[in-house]
């Protein structure tokens, strides 16, 4: 199976909160919420790199869309890796996160790996991984 | 905030059973199990697109990575959208999904905006829906 992952959707509870995080807080560009029309439609998308996008939709539409049961938040569930090429980065991201209000779920540190790394929680409490790897930076 | 994600982590309860049915039943390219000499370790990397990765993580190395206490399963976080170019490629993919004894989540058929896709759960209940997308299709 060839890879062609496009939008990595995270379910969210409020689609508006979780716009604001996302756009205003965290400085992410989108159109803002869009499908507002179509029942179950409403959903945000941010243009990630070339060809992947992440998307913000409700957890009640995603359930609606599959025919699953709503589940409860858990963030065990997943962790996006957002990687930066020095250790100071790490920092500065985190501190945007402070100023966001994400929960600050590590502070940044350095990995048993050699790594140095941070992790918040957005409002919906999907967790945010913010990374400098030495083996990726060159 | 400049977008770079690199890693998309699953956290999953067996990490053998994830990586047989990554690997040997999807048909993920990936070197197996790697880390497993340092605690909580343990992690399978799946190139997915360039500069994107999946990894496969336990829950509980999450957990204890985070602090953060370990969640249940809950399919309704996250959906990872794997577009495709055509409709009957969303039905090849679904095939060998439910060859890989993947949960049906649901059925490949037509959506609300016209276009065509189906849904199933790996074996930690996360979403994936093959998706075509007609106006991506060109």
């Amino acid at each position: 199976m060839e890879s062609r992952i496009t939008v990595i959707t995270l379910g969210v509870d409020d689609l508006e909160a979780s716009l604001r995080f996302y756009r205003d807080e965290l400085g992410f560009a989108t159109p803002g919420i869009v499908g507002e029309g179509i029942e179950h439609g409403a959903v945000v998308f941010i243009d990630l790199q070339p060809g992947l996008r992440l998307a913000l939709w409700p957890r009640s539409s995603i359930a609606h869309d599959t025919g699953l049961p709503l589940g409860t938040a858990s963030s065990t569930e997943l962790t996006l890796g957002h990687n930066v090429d020095a250790k100071d980065e790490v920092d500065a991201i985190m501190e945007v996160a402070r100023s966001a209000r994400a929960t600050i779920v590590k502070e940044a540190g350095t990995t048993s790996w050699g790594g140095y790394s941070g992790y918040f929680r957005d409002p919906d409490g999907h967790l945010w991984e913010i990374v400098w790897n030495p083996e990726w930076s060159g």
